[in-house]
């Protein structure tokens, strides 16, 4: 393992936090006298921003600091300083720092919230954001593409930030490297608390980017250490790690749906990082490795459900002779030491052969280059309950050297090689996801270069007579996996109070329309039983349930608003319960707004009746839900179902991550029943989620015009079961996706077209 | 520039030479003596090999020595002990030197002659050899690959040898990276004399390369220093790097028809060389640049005439997103403190590009994407003779910089940057090949690191107020350019004594037979007037002239061997010159053995007359002349002529190099007149060189099957003009290719189809 330069760092940190008191103090309390302090600035200044809020400013933090006295651009107390509206910060020079900080309540106007560079020849180099914190400074359109810390230069730090709530197109973290000046630039990405990232549907949802394809001969050298990433679901890769000579060490992924990729470039080193998954998500994913050289040691992978590419590890195939930004081969890669524990099937190889592909798509996306010169060598492999299926092989695998690995189960796999060895663990459990498996008799394998393997997980010496396999010679003094404590600012709370949810009785439409509007986010609003009139749309903006006080007497509303019922707005969830809503035949039921939806919505519908409504659902193309759930319903009499189809720019994109059908009856639904789309062909999108089961449909589908009763186009994980279908005047019901293992279930069709399996969708190549 | 670790180097050569005194000296003088010393070697051991001949050995030397005390297997006295036969040397552990032997008079076994490792478990690392000779050590078969030195390991060391003559496939030096043992190998290649490499015609004949397409993203770091390169003429490119960070450090590039080729990886070094041309060759390049992040300094071209791929610097587009085997973007590419002096056109920007193609060829194919973030700065043309189009365009030059480059010519180029400044110079001419500007008025650019480029091409410091541009600030005791006397071995003498030329006379058949058996090469013989009857094939294996001693009053040979008149076999170059020659019909009256046709042959007939033969020449798939040459001659009632179209292996390679055919009368030839065959789609092997002027053709082609005169095909270099075609009843007298600048040129076609132009020949992709 190369040495991490961490000394390096505390330094600077050193010398950016602590002798204030030797450096020239500015205080300033508006923008302008910020820009006029920053013109004026000099090496060893101390800029202090005065608490406050600063709103639709851009700074542009520009000066020759030096190692022993930087310039610093802070806030008066941390968190108190706060950059609102249209904002947002650029800094160009050397040795330039920024504290404290706090970014909410807005955007930035250009294409990065903070940018290390001002212009192509003002760039930052040794400079520091720091104690800052960016909480959903979202673009209103979530089309609209940002980053919100943009690295160029060399040599620049993102340090005990908290930054979480991106929700629109783009990396959160990108470090550039299009040039000379920025590349071997040693960045150091380190203390951060990477928060919660919603789930985006579709690509470029990623929390951190390092290059791009097209930059990724070059050597990065960036440091991602010491960092939490929190559910951060944006998409497949947390990180995507696009050049040479990458580091990511001692990071914690905690219930984060995707992976750690290194998606292009070479040599990366993933050492002793720690990824913990939950016993409901099959998203979440451990380290998926593509092309050369990298070494991945003393990780701890636990409770991981992911398959393929969010497997916890998956070794893809590569493209033979690949182009540029598609799928190298993998070769001469190290992984030892690693410890995995409650994973079930941890390998993966592989990942991403679609030979059988051959005829839909050209040879130049054919990834049939299996891994080779790969070492996978004193790895442990436990299960609290014993799982016999530890590998998964989607193409021979003749090009990985197995040596001293063991697990606890059997192997059972299809790939059985000697070097995977079952025996017998004692296991400590140190508290619930720290486990440490203890071998009577192991014996570790020296490989090539292997003494540079020369600590665990916890910085123990691995010395030359010890034969402990996995992450973890001992726990020491630790009592936990990880201390979240230790993650981003000293003033940010993390840990939001809920506020106490509460129920509001209506019995009127003037109150329902009240309530609605002073409900909290988590209020439930109780109708009476009897009618209720609304006239115009009702906006749902947060959390927000309606239910009939009494399910037996349901209430009814019927609406003569214009465009629709509820209007879906920017994090609206609505739950409905036990209600009858009725339309007029020209609205939408539920409908999101024709632009900035710049966050997920969502729409549970249980136990109500739909009808007389132009559409259920419509949507617009930003519009993304995370979950359309309809259960136990009735929808009857209304021009088209649920409408999720009008992202359609072809790349991987969709309108909503799940959809639940489940146990509806629908009749005289006059187009389709249901529109869920996504197209364009990239296999590493793997989402939209469909279950389709136990609904009887009748007499629906009459003015359908593709005559196709359930459309789910391009949807890669679909259930389709237990439905009956009955009159229904189409030529097909739905047409599954025979690659991605669709298949009809126990359906009943009497009179209404055929349900078809196609094997190979042919989808536009998105690149 | 990273710093040489020529010290290390030193340092080991003083160890491998220095202390044997103090080394345990075991002498051998036969092959199992030597294996018995090798394994029952140690650390200290010197293994001397008796003075002789070592004929069809195979030896594997292995050991561990140390830094201190290597094993060394030498030469009793250097020089004195040759390898020969089929024979061959693996060397396999640490620190094993190998000093003194001469390969000759053979070929290797296997796919090397020396091989840095012995199987895969056991590799040199810290390993040396030197002071040896590897001359024409070259298969019996042209087309059976090799190469004589194959690097694995790392830290392995080829200095002062002496290698030349190889003929067959395969680059004489391969460097070999697959897998983590072989990279960032930092081999060192240095002080070695590469003598001519013979023209191999099409690819594979590199003189050196380091790694390949697949291995192209890992670390080399291979050091080629100080070394000499003599006519290594084996294809276009000379040295091929194909993997990062490799340095390229004061060698000389002396009258070498091809370039140092950046052809993969990126990072490369190139500093200090010199580049030699001459006022004949328009083959001779200088360095072409593909991929990122290359820094070129100090380099010195001197009377340069390659154009296009073999420019001074050629800067090549690439194909965007570029499969992993072709032509990647040049980008973040430095080139500054250069010197060109009579190089006229030195820079070629876009090289390569190949839009005009785009119908027939698939668009992985299409070279658009132009240089970009690409400095040129600091560099200074000097034409003695000013030339004003300094810049070669062959698209858009939008992505590079130019700064403080002077010319003493005015710049009439499409482009005509503002940083290319003409201005008079001051020149100093310290020796013919040594000349150097001086500014009266010079200014320096300082780009992003280029404080780096701190000494010129002769070791002098560059320091912060020196404005000088061009590889040299000051000549110091350097009276000449390079001296030759600096590179190999200590012993071999590379300038062999030429025997003196005789003229054996003769005026029989008996005695021609007998004085070709026993003629020097070199030697003439002349043939009284008369007629001599031959009935058996003349083997021509030398540089043999035949010719009529009466110019006016020709011999005429008649030959009733079967298959051919003369039997073209390696080495063999046969000038005839006022002969008739006659057949019967049956043979061949040129013809090349069927296999086992190591080297290049040469055939060139003048003031002769060549009749009643199946064809005028015949050659096999392997066989390979440097030069064809039919001028002034008559060549009629043939049923075929000058047949060039057995290497069909499309794949870039071509029957010869230089094929003249001038100022000739053919008549009554049946089928074509000359069948010259290049097959393969590869810009980069642009051989295959055709004169076809001034000829009269008559008659021909009564009995040509494809209804073509002259075929050509694949061909790129083709001069067809001042011919008289008359009565040929075929469809089509020739087809040239429009691409490659081909046009008929004032060509009188009578009675006997047309000469067709195609713009774009459809070939078959050689990747």
């Amino acid at each position: 393992m190369k040495k991490i330069i961490t000394l390096f760092v505390l330094s600077l940190i050193l010398v950016s936090c602590g002798n204030s008191d030797t450096l020239n103090n500015i205080k300033v309390n508006s923008i302008e006298a910020l820009h006029e302090a920053i013109k004026n600035s000099s090496a060893g200044d101390n800029i202090i921003l005065a608490n406050g809020v600063y709103k639709d400013v851009e700074i542009e933090f520009y000066g020759q600091g030096t190692a022993n006295k930087p310039i610093t651009l802070k806030a008066e107390t941390p968190g108190e300083v706060s950059i609102e509206g249209v904002s947002n910060l650029k800094i160009g020079g050397d040795y330039l720092v920024v504290e404290g900080l706090h970014f909410k309540n807005g955007y930035t106007p250009s294409k990065n919230v903070i940018q290390f560079k001002i212009n192509d020849t003002l760039i930052a180099n040794h400079s520091t954001v720091t104690n800052c914190v960016i909480d959903a400074f979202t673009q209103p359109d979530r089309d609209v593409s940002d980053h919100w810390v943009e690295f160029w230069g060399r040599h620049n730090q993102l340090i005990n930030n908290y930054i979480t709530g991106k929700s629109n197109f783009g990396p959160t973290v990108m470090v550039r490297l299009d040039g000379n000046q920025h590349v071997k630039n040693y960045h150091q990405i380190i203390n951060n608390h990477f928060g919660p990232r919603p789930r985006k549907g579709g690509p470029h949802g990623e929390t951190m980017q390092i290059g791009d394809s097209g930059t990724s001969m070059t050597p990065s050298h960036t440091n991602v250490e010491n960092n939490l990433f929190e559910r951060c679901n944006g998409e497949v890769e947390i990180i995507s790690s696009k050049s040479n000579n990458n580091t990511f060490k001692n990071n914690v992924f905690f219930e984060s749906e995707g992976s750690l990729v290194l998606r292009h470039g070479n040599y990366a080193t993933i050492d002793g990082n720690i990824f913990i998954g939950n016993d409901n998500s099959q998203f979440i994913g451990g380290i998926r490795v593509i092309n050369t050289g990298h070494w991945i040691t003393n990780n701890y992978f636990y409770n991981l459900k992911g398959e393929t590419f969010r497997a916890p590890l998956a070794i893809m195939n590569g493209i033979p002779k690949s182009p540029l930004n598609r799928y190298n081969q993998v070769t001469d890669v190290v992984i030892a030491y690693n410890s995995f524990i409650d994973t079930k099937t941890p390998f993966h190889f592989s990942v991403g052969s679609n030979v059988s592909q051959s005829d839909v798509l050209p040879k130049s996306e054919i990834r049939s280059a299996r891994p080779t010169r790969t070492v996978i060598a004193n790895n442990v492999l436990y299960n609290q309950t014993p799982f016999d299926f530890p590998i998964k092989n989607y193409d021979k695998v003749d090009g990985v050297l197995f040596k001293s690995n063991y697990t606890n189960s059997d192997n059972k796999s299809e790939v059985k090689p000697e070097g995977l060895i079952t025996t017998n663990m004692d296991v400590t459990v140190v508290s619930p996801q720290l486990i440490v498996p203890k071998l009577a008799n192991g014996n570790v394998y020296s490989g090539f270069d292997f003494e540079t393997i020369d600590t665990d997980l916890f910085g123990n010496k691995r010395t030359a007579d010890n034969t402990t396999v996995g992450a973890i010679i001992n726990t020491g003094n630790h009592k936990v996996l990880y201390d979240k404590s230790n993650y981003g600012t000293n003033w940010y709370n993390t840990n939001k109070a809920k506020t106490e949810a509460k129920t509001i009785k209506v019995s009127t439409s003037v109150q329902l329309v009240e309530a609605l509007a002073k409900a909290n986010s988590g209020d439930t609003i109780s109708l009476q039983p009897g009618a209720y009139l609304v006239n115009k749309e009702l906006p749902i903006s947060k959390l927000i349930t309606l239910k009939s006080s009494d399910k037996n007497n349901k209430a009814e509303i019927s609406f003569t608003s214009n465009t629709t019922a509820f209007s879906m707005q920017p994090k609206g969830v609505l739950h409905i319960e036990d209600l009858i809503l009725k339309g007029n035949q020209s609205q939408a039921a539920f409908k999101t707004l024709d632009k900035n939806m710049s966050s997920a919505y969502g729409l549970w519908l249980n136990n109500t009746e739909v009808s007389e409504f132009n559409s259920v659902l419509e949507v617009s193309k930003g519009a993304f839900a995370d979950t359309v759930s309809v259960a136990n319903s009735i929808i009857k009499n209304c021009k088209s179902g649920i409408q999720l189809n009008k992202e359609t720019n072809d790349k991987g994109d969709y309108n909503s991550e799940f959809v639940y059908v489940t146990n509806n009856t629908f009749s005289n639904v006059d187009a389709n029943v249901l529109n869920y789309y996504r197209g364009g062909y990239d296999e590493s999108t793997i989402g939209g989620n469909l279950v389709f089961k136990d609904n009887t449909v009748t007499n629906c589908g009459t003015a359908e015009t593709e005559n196709i009763l359930i459309k789910n186009r391009g949807i890669v994980n679909v259930e389709f079961a237990n439905n009956t279908f009955k009159n229904n005047p189409v030529k097909v019901v739905a047409v599954l996706w025979g690659e991605k293992d669709q298949k009809p279930e126990n359906n009943t069709i009497t009179n209404s077209g055929e349900i078809k399996v196609v094997q190979n969708l042919k989808l536009k190549l998105m690149y």
